[in-house]
């Protein structure tokens, strides 16, 4: 199957016009990936998920309470916080750093036709500078 | 080689009973993943590792000295508080935020029928919200 | 292609000789990764890397600007202090937690005989403890 690039469209809290630096969306966008998965065809095998942005990135969290991917969220605006005097002068410094904390690659097990996930795990495609529009690289490749 | 699926038993400290949301067991458990690439008779290929769960997660350190994975969780407690004004109300926010930082996915090479890691590397299962039964899935393929 | 093994060299800041256990290196150095995949002779398929070191790291973020790698490692350095009360007695716990944090395998997608990253991604080699002689393991494989 060949590489299915989509653009991932943001959900979870919008912040508003003009407050480009101050990112308030939360690791909240389950990207379609299940669906690629079904209509790729392949039963057995793996895929694999990448994002070619360095102020975003990827996890895998609890996809049933909303309220997980929020504390997510705040706990990692916590940890890095938005102005604690960085060099960077476009003002997302934290958003990178949020990206290299959780990463931009995974790889899951497909199986029986679908991606074999936890009963409570769902992929997020964590925003941290956005609102944005963000390309997601998704392979799936049978074994 | 099919999925293998596995308990992985939790070593390391066990908290007492009671203390559900309060995490003190370390990311100790060196998962028996070895074992599983060596009865594959895969000699040349990858082996990935995945845990289906949202309050768990995978990492690779050292594996000698059991001070360094007792100071990972040490200060994985500090960066990531267990009471932090969380809205998710079941208690284990904490356990979720860290295994977001450290993830859940690995890819390891084999080499010579055995996984290609370092002197002093060790694959740990991290248990933020023990004591559990949980499962790690481990494939080996080979390439 | 076989494994490729290599010894990172380490670019950045340089720490003094005698600070072994103050680690200012910063995570900066992008290994040579893309020459590996294009002598490779793959054209459509994934690169994996992996780092067989305990207080060492690979990430991808913005290869552009070097305030970016900067201003990670000045964070990093604060959310995981150089002395923090750790048991671990050979003075490098921060590296190994570092090394969790980021972690040490990544997987990228190869098309066109070239890695498909983004526009401004880069690969990083995150050296939490040198300066030192390191390996990085490089493999790709058509598909």
């Amino acid at each position: 199957m060949p590489l299915q690039g989509g653009v991932a469209t943001c959900l979870g809290i919008r912040h508003g016009a003009g407050s480009y630096c101050t990112d308030q969306s939360y690791p909240g966008r389950k990207y379609q990936v299940e669906r690629i998965v079904s209509t790729s065809g392949v039963k057995e095998g793996i895929c694999r998920v990448f994002v070619p942005h360095t102020t975003a990135g990827l996890t895998i969290n609890e996809n049933a309470d909303p309220t997980v991917p929020a504390d997510i969220l705040m706990e990692l605006n916590k940890i890095v916080p938005f102005d604690d005097g960085y060099r960077h002068t476009e003002g997302n410094s934290a958003a990178h750093i949020k990206s290299s904390l959780v990463g931009v690659d995974l790889t899951v097990f497909v199986t029986g036709g679908r991606l074999l996930l936890g009963t409570w795990q769902g992929l997020f495609f964590c925003e941290f500078d956005g609102p944005r529009r963000r390309k997601v690289f998704v392979k799936v490749t049978g074994e």
